[in-house]
C-alpha cells in the first residue's frame, strides 16, 4: 500500500500521536475479539469507499482484532445475467435460481467479487483468503421454500463448520466469504445461493463474535425516515418486536433487524446496522465513543 | 459419496482383499509425501472421468498422501467470452488479455471451475478448499512479455508463498488451485492470468513434492505419434534436450516436457505426463508397478 | 516387504484401481478410529495366515486406522512347559500357575510370541512396539479366585493405564500386547497371567475403540453348529442373554460372547467374532459391506 | 486507564479515522518486531510526560510490537543517598560504589522506579513485569575498572540470558528492566550497578531488536549545539568516528553515540537518540515518516 | 554454589547413598506438586540459616517440586524508616502507611530483600525470578479498614492472577514474591502493602498448592508454651476454632493459624507452621516421616 | 515401594538433610542429561543388590536424569538351554546360535529378565517400559562373522533408531532394553543376538549421553590385579591403547575398555567401568566427588 495518498490533514505529529492514543482504549477493548462484517451496498461500489473499507479491515487485523468479511453481490449478478441474455423466471415474485443462474452467481460472487476484495487486502499488506461456503464445508444448506414453493437453487443454512475459519483466524488471516453454500440431500455436490446478511449472522454466532456489523446505505434505523436526526442509537433486543409492530422498523430494515436479532439470540454481544456510505465507518464505529448507526443488543 | 455405484466386478471378497494388499507397498512408499496434480483435458470435461478423478484424489488423501490439485480451464473461458460477445485482440498470434477478459478468466476459473471441483470433493467425503494465487499471497507474478510485446494481464510467476498451503496440507485438506496470480509493480492489486502447468510445477518445487503429475489427453511421449506402442516410459532429465532436438519431443509436448524439467530442476523427484483419459489414471500411476505415461526424472 | 509375492490375480490395472476405490468409503469410515484385534487361533499358527494378518494390520495402520494387537499363546506355553518337564497341579480342573509356570508364560508370551509378531510387522514396513501389561503400568491385576480357590499367579484386570498406548498410537505405532499384568497387593512386583480376550476387551473400552475383533477358528456364532449356513450375522447386545439361555450361544462361544458384551457395555461400538482361518479376515470384515462372522452391537 | 483525559482536539471522527489509517503502514512495518527503549531523563521525571510515555508503550504493545523498557535512575539514587546521610568516596572522579551504596541503588531502582513504571503500565491496561538483571540470570557482570582502579560494585556486562525475556515477550508482556546485574567471580551472589544505556544496547543485540531508542533531554545530535535547526537526522555507522574526531559528536553525546554503535555492530537495524521532552516521542518516531532525533544506522 | 562447605559428617559413601534413597518416597510423593513457602523470621536474618534455606529451595526445585517463595520484611522496613528519620502516625494502634512509608516498603521489600533472595538462589545454581504483586497483575488489592478506620496504603487482596506464576513454574523457575499489591479503585496505579502470610495463603489456593509452609521462630503450636515437648503435631481444620476458644491457640499464633485455615478452606491439602530456626527445616518437613512443627489439615 | 525397610542408620534428621544437600551440586550437574547403564553381573543376580540398583535408577529418574538401562543375561540363557537339553555347536570356540538357541535367547532376555526388571521399577513407583531392539526398529543388525566364519544368528549393530527412545525419555519413562536386534538382508524379520555392552555404548552415542556406566564384578581396571589399591581412577582415551599394549588392560577388561572407547569416540563425555557389587554403586558414582571404578574420558 502506498503511504501518504490521503487527503491533506494539516495536523502536526504531536496531535497525530494524541489521536492515536485516543484509540488505545478501544484497541484494548477489542484485541483478540472477533468482528464479523457484512460488506455491501455503496461501500462495495464506490472506489474511494472500497479503498477505505479495505484499509479499515487491515488496520483492525493489525491491532489484533479477528475480522471476518462476508459479502454478497446482487447488482453485479443482475448485470452479468443481463449481459448473458439470461431471462429469469419468477416464483411468488422471487427470481427462480436455475442451474444456469447459479452458475452465474458462483462466477460473479466467488470468482470476481471475492477475489477482487482479497486482492485489494493483499495489495494493502493484509493477509486475506477468499472462500465460499463450499470450501472446507463451511456452509451446508437445504433448499429454501417460499410459501411452499421451490425457488430452485436457493438455500437456507443448515450447518456452519468453523474448523477452517478458526485455523485461518488463528494465523492472522482475514477470511473473505461469498454467500454460496454446499447443498445437502438431493443437492449434494451442488452450490446453493444463500442470503449474505444471514450468512454473516450465522458465522458471527458460530465463531463467538463480539460484534456483527451490517454495512448498509442508510444512517441506521430512523424513527422518522424523513428526519436523519431521528436515528435510534440503541435498540434492546427485547424491544425489537414492539418497534416492528409500531412500524418504526419497517420495509428493508426488517430483514436487517431480524438478522441482528438472530446474532444476538445466538450469543453475539452486539449487532449494528451502520452507514457504509461514510468513509471509515468501521473504524468510527469501533474506535470512537459514540459509534455510528443503530446498535441492537 | 454413494457406495456401490461401480461397474459390476465379479471378484470375491478374498481376492478384493488381496488386491488391496497389493497396493500396500505403494501406500507405504507415498505416505506423507506430497503429490501435485495438474488437472485438465478430458478428465475435466467427461462426467464419468471427473467422478473417477475426484475419487482417486480422495483416496490418495485418505491414505496419507498430501495432494494439491491445480487446474486451468481454457475451453470454458473461451465459451464464456463468446457468450458475452467479447471480441479478442491478438498480439503475436496470442490473445491479448484486457481487463474485461481477465474478469472473465477469474469468474470462470475461480468462481465456476474451482468451486465445482471443490464441491465434488466435499460431496465425496474429502475435505477440499478452493483457492487461487491471490489467496494468502500464494502466487505473485509480473507481466509476461512475448517477444518484447505486452500481452496484457498475463503473468509469469515471480514468487510462491507456501504458508497457507502447508497449513492446509498439515490439517489434511486438499488445496484446489486456480491458475490466477496477484500482480506486482504496476499491476499491484490486480489479477494476472498464469499458465496452469507452470503453476503446478512451481508449487511442486515450493512444497518439495515427490511427484508432479500432468494429466493430458495423450498416452505420454511417443517415439512415433502414429504408434501408441512407441510410448517412452522414462526420459532421464539429461536426455530431454536431445530428444527435443531430434524432434521426438515436439509440438504440444514441448511445453509439457519443459514444465516437467522445471520441476525436476527444482528438486521434485519425478514428473509424469499421464493419460487423463484412462479412468483412475492417478491410482494406476501411483499404485502399480508399471505406472502409466512418460516419466521424466 | 517384497512386492509381488501374491497369488497371480489376472486382473488389469483399471479394475485394480476400481477395487481400491470400492474400499474408499470404508477407509473414510474408519480413518482415525481405533480397532482392537485379539489375535489368536490358527491365524497365529499357520505361516501363510500369519503373513496375511500382518499385512492387513500394516495396511489398516497405513490408511490411518489406529490398530492395537493383543495376543495370548496357550499352545506354545503348553509345549514349553512340556519341554521343560514341568508337571502341573490342577485346582477345580484349572491349571495352578506357580512361579515357575508364570516364568514360562512370560518367556513364551513376552519373549517369543510378542517379539516374533513385532519383528514381522517391522519387516513388513510397519512400525510396531511389543509390550505387556507390565510396561508403563498398562495392566494392574489382582488374583482371580475360581470358586473361592486360589489359582496361583492368575489375575483379573483391576486397572488399565492408557498413557503409553495413546502416546504410541498418536505417533502411528502399532502396539502389540501380551496378556500379562502387573500384580497388586501381595503380588506387587510380580507378573500375573491374564485372559487375552478380556485384556483386548478392556483395552478397547479404555481407548474408546470403534471395534473389537476377536479372531477365532470358527465361522462365528451358528444357530446350528452342524450347519455353516446358519451363521447369525448380528446379535443385538440386548438379546445375548436370551440366546445363551436358549443354548444357541454355548460352550466355547460363551466366554467369547461375554467378552464382546463387556466391550459393548463399556462403550465400544461393535464387537465381532470373526473367522481367522480366512486369509485377510480383517480387511474383509472392515472393508466390505457384508463383513464376516458374528457382530454384537 | 480513563478514557478522554486528553487535551481537547477539535477533530471530527472521520478525520480521526484517517489519522489512524495514516499510522497503518508503520504498524505493518513494525508488527512482531522488537523495540528496546532506554527510558530516562525528563520523560521519567515530568508527570505528564510519564503518562504519555506509558500510553505510547501500551499502544505499541497493543499493535503487536514487542517492547522492552530499560531504565536507570541516577537522580533518585543521589537523593536517597543524601537523605540517608551517606557520604561518598570518589575514585578518579567517579563515585565508589560500596555495599551500602549498592543497597541504595537496588532499593531505588528495583524497588521504587521499576515498580512505579510497572504499576503505571498495569493501571493503563498493559501487562508489564518489572525485573532487574538478577532475575532469571538476565545480566551477569564483572567489575568494571576505571583506569585500573576499582570502583567497587560497578560492573560491565559479561553475558545476557534472554530466556526469560523471550518467554515474557512471546506472551505479550512488556518487560521493564532495572540496570542492576548479578556479579561473577568474587562477586557471586552480589548485585553490581551497570550503565542503563549499555544495558539497553546489549539487550537490543541479544533479542535481535529492530530498533534501539535512547530517550534523552536533547533534540538529538546537533551540528551546532546553539542551533536547534542543525539537527543531524541520520549518521551512517561508518561516519560516526569521523564526527567524533571533528568534535561534532562530543561531551555527553559521545557515550550515547557509542552505545548506538554497540547496538548497530551487534546487528540491531537502527539506533536513535530521541528527545524525550516531546510528548509521545516514541509514537512520533515510530509512526511518522520524518521520525525525530538522530538515527544511527 | 561451592561444593563441600558443609560441616564434616563422618559418613561413608554407601551410607550417604542409602540416606538419599530414604528420601526417594518423599520425592516421588511431591514431584510435580506445588509448595508455597512463606519465608520469614530468623531464617531470613541469620546468615547460616539463609544459606540453608536457599539450598533447600534449590534442591526441592531440582527434584521436580514447584516452589513459590513469599516474603515480607518488617524489621528491615522499620530500620529504614528510622534511618530516614520518618516519624509514624498510628491509627487504632496500627501504623498509618502514607505515601512516603509505602515508598520505603517498596524499596526495602521489592528492591533489597527480594533481589537479595533472588541473587542467592541464582548464585546457588537455581533459577529464580523476583516479583511483587504489581508484576503481571499478580495481586490486586483494596484498602483494608481497621475498625472502620483508614490505615492508608494498606490493602487486602481482592484477586490473584496466576498467569505469570504458572508460566514461570512451568519453565522450572522459582518465583520469589514480595508482599506488595496493585491498588484498585481510588488507588489505581499505586502500590498497597499487604500481609505476607495471607499473600502466601492466597497464592497457595490460587495455584492449587499441595502444601503451605509458614516459617516462624517457634516450634509450632504448643499446648503449654513453657513446655517444648507439648507440641501439637496435627490439628484437624475442624478443631481449630475450639482450640482458639480454649486458649491453646493464642496470641501471635492466631493469625498464623487463621492463615493456614484460609489455605485449607481454599483447597490446599496441608498447611504447616514450622520452626525456621532449624537448619533445613524445609527438607526435614518434606522429606522425613515425622516432619516438624504443627500441621493443619 | 515400602518406606523404611533400610538398614538402621542412626543419623538424625538434620544430618540427613545435610547429606541430601551434599547431593545437590551433582543433581544440578546431571539434571536433564542422559545416562546409559549397562546392567549386569552380580548386581543382576544378588536380590539385595537388585533392589538397590532399581531404587538408584528410580531416584536418578526422579531428580530429572534420563536413564536408559541395557541388559544382557548370559548365565540365565545358559541355564535355560541346559534345562531344555539343548546341545550347542561351537565355531572358533564360540557358541553357534541356531534358530532354537535364538528362540531361547529371546525368551530369557525379552520375556523373563526384561520384564522382571521392568516390573520391579514399576513396583518401586518408577515408570519403565521394557523393549528390545526389535521394538520401534531400535536396533538393526547384520550377521557378525568371527574370523570369516558364520556364528549363526549373532549380529553386529548396523543402525540405531532413537525415535521411540526419545519419545519415552521425554515423557519421563525409563527404557529397559534387551540386547536383541532385528536382522537385515537375509535375516529380515528374524531376531539376532547382540552384545549388550556394545548395545549400551551404541545407544549412549545415539542419544548423546553424558555418561556410559558399565556395571561389572570388578573394582575397575587395576594396575596389579592382585592389589585392589592399584585401581586406575582415570584413563584418558588417548592412553588406552598404550595400556593395552603394556598388558595393564587385559583379559576381560579389553572388551569393556573397547566399549568405553567406542562411546567416547562417538561423543559420549565419560565412560565408566564400575563395581556393581557395591550397593548403590550408581548413586555413589554419580553423586559423590570421588566416584568409583575406572573412568575413561
Amino acid at each position: 500500500m502506498q503511504r501518504g495518498n490521503m487527503k491533506d490533514l494539516t495536523i502536526n505529529n504531536g496531535d497525530r500521536a494524541e489521536i492515536l492514543i485516543t484509540a488505545l482504549p478501544y484497541i484494548q477493548e477489542y484485541e483478540g475479539k472477533t468482528i464479523v462484517v457484512k460488506y455491501g451496498g455503496n461501500a462495495m461500489i464506490n472506489e474511494e469507499l472500497k479503498v477505505a473499507v479495505m484499509r479499515d479491515v487491515i488496520l483492525l487485523s493489525c491491532v489484533g482484532i479477528r475480522v471476518v468479511l462476508v459479502h454478497g453481490g446482487g447488482p453485479e449478478i443482475e448485470a452479468m445475467l443481463k449481459a448473458l441474455g439470461k431471462e429469469s423466471r419468477f416464483v411468488q415474485g422471487l427470481r427462480y435460481t436455475d442451474e444456469e443462474t447459479m452458475d452465474v452467481v458462483k462466477m460473479v460472487l466467488c470468482g470476481r467479487v471475492n477475489k477482487n476484495i482479497t486482492a485489494q487486502i493483499q495489495a494493502g499488506g493484509g493477509n486475506a483468503v477468499g472462500l465460499c461456503g463450499i470450501d472446507g464445508g463451511l456452509f451446508k444448506a437445504r433448499r429454501l421454500k417460499a410459501g411452499g414453493e421451490d425457488l430452485g437453487l436457493v438455500g437456507e443454512i443448515a450447518s456452519v463448520e468453523t474448523g477452517l475459519l478458526n485455523t485461518l483466524l488463528n494465523s492472522g488471516v482475514i477470511p473473505v466469504i461469498s454467500s454460496v453454500a454446499l447443498g445437502l440431500g438431493e443437492d449434494e455436490g451442488k452450490a446453493l445461493n444463500i442470503n449474505a446478511d444471514i450468512a454473516a449472522a450465522k458465522i458471527a454466532v458460530a465463531v463467538g463474535a463480539e460484534k456483527l456489523l451490517l454495512m448498509t446505505d442508510v444512517k441506521g434505523i430512523l424513527r422518522d425516515v424523513q428526519d436523519p436526526d431521528s436515528l435510534i442509537k440503541v435498540i434492546p433486543r427485547g424491544e425489537l418486536e414492539k418497534l416492528k409492530k409500531e412500524g418504526v422498523v419497517k420495509g428493508g430494515m426488517i430483514p436487517k433487524a431480524d438478522c441482528c436479532a438472530l446474532a444476538i439470540d445466538g450469543g453475539v454481544k452486539r449487532a449494528h446496522i451502520i452507514d457504509g456510505r461514510l468513509p471509515h465507518a468501521l473504524l468510527v464505529e469501533l474506535f470512537t465513543d459514540e459509534g455510528i448507526g443503530t446498535m441492537i443488543e
